[in-house]
């Protein structure tokens, strides 16, 4: 880190950069040049090399980035060095799914409890996981304190569940019910609206054909 | 639609306001101020009337806009004025998830195929849909010629699908497969990352935590 703030939209680069690194290592390459990482992630190099240069001054030009250091200097960055611990709020289909998804926990993120407020689930089990009743959620934070929760609920309950969050004093909330919800200012909140997503890719098939139209291309 | 080119960011936005008009008409709300449609979606007021005026002149000062016009006026520029059809490639855990979530249905977006290259799952029900062999999915767009689909697959199987997809001829893709995929330029994909949403939150956070320790602010 050079001391300059980091842009938000940078961040996002940032991350995807980060998550396209491991499959390299894995697969036992050990440099990587900026256009490749543009490549993976569907941007162009000269913007890679300026999002990197947040890391600070490293990387060999004409050959490229060390990967197990990038990797290790993104990490750092992101304070992703040591494994994350996670609540899930939600045990429905959109929460088993999620806690079920392997790619969380490949890149360190580790759902350690799910929590739920429906008496039909509570107790069962979820993977490696028993769902808990939502009361529980507060002193199981006090024994785990955990870095981040999913709310995976449905919209007319995520700012009761996010209320619960913010009093178990956890930082950061990812939510998947497609509302915003009202949280001190110091927590960060990701919201991922899936309607949103398809909305956006409609809008711009429809503008290209609109544009298309106009200029009577086909 | 007054001819300027929209930007992505503000397509973005004008897709969240899009979304949070419903609950207001379902609520018997008919004007909706700028200031309202701000703090729904978690924007500010000036933005969205500057979103907004790429929709033409409409709205009245200190009053505000009529929900039921600025609703079509916006389904109409998205292209979401009729319901699209959707197909889903991937009924593991997250793609039945997906298949269950019933906010696509809300919004207009009907997933009516689904399909799935694993024996074991094809001709089992997900739902109201019956799961099929992806060696249909050509042949059942010459049927129905959907808007998109959704790539709920392995990131290792992604590619393969979105080959598929280009050969079935579906303009756009939603996936949820965290690798890039290559398809033709004319093509609009949207690539959702579950865990780059976690890392961006660590960051987030990480990155406060240092500038906060820097100034020794709390």
């Amino acid at each position: 880190m050079d001391g300059r703030k980091v842009p938000a939209p940078t961040i996002e680069r940032l991350a995807l950069y980060l998550l396209c690194l491991k499959p390299l290592l894995e697969r036992g390459i050990e440099t990587v040049s900026s256009e490749t990482i543009a490549r993976l992630v569907g941007r162009n190099a000269p913007q890679v090399r300026k999002d990197l240069s947040y890391l600070g001054q490293f990387g060999t030009p004409g050959v490229g980035y060390n990967v197990a250091e990038l990797r290790r200097k993104l990490a750092l960055m992101m304070g992703l060095e040591r494994e994350k611990k996670v609540f899930l709020v939600g045990a429905g289909s959109l929460g088993s799914a999620l806690c079920r998804y392997g790619g969380f926990r490949e890149e360190g993120f580790n759902i350690c409890a799910v929590f739920d407020n429906d008496p039909a689930k509570v107790g069962k089990r979820l993977g490696r996981l028993q769902i808990q009743d939502i009361s529980e959620l507060i002193p199981a934070n006090l024994e785990q304190k955990v870095d981040m929760a999913i709310i995976a609920v449905p919209a007319s309950a995520s700012q009761a569940v996010a209320n619960l969050l913010v009093e178990a004093g956890i930082p950061s909330i990812a939510t998947f019910a497609p509302t915003p919800i009202e949280v001190p200012s110091q927590m960060s909140v990701r919201t991922v609206d899936l309607t949103k997503e398809l909305a956006v890719l409609s809008c711009r098939v429809h503008l290209r054909e609109g544009a298309a139209n106009v200029s009577g291309a086909d």
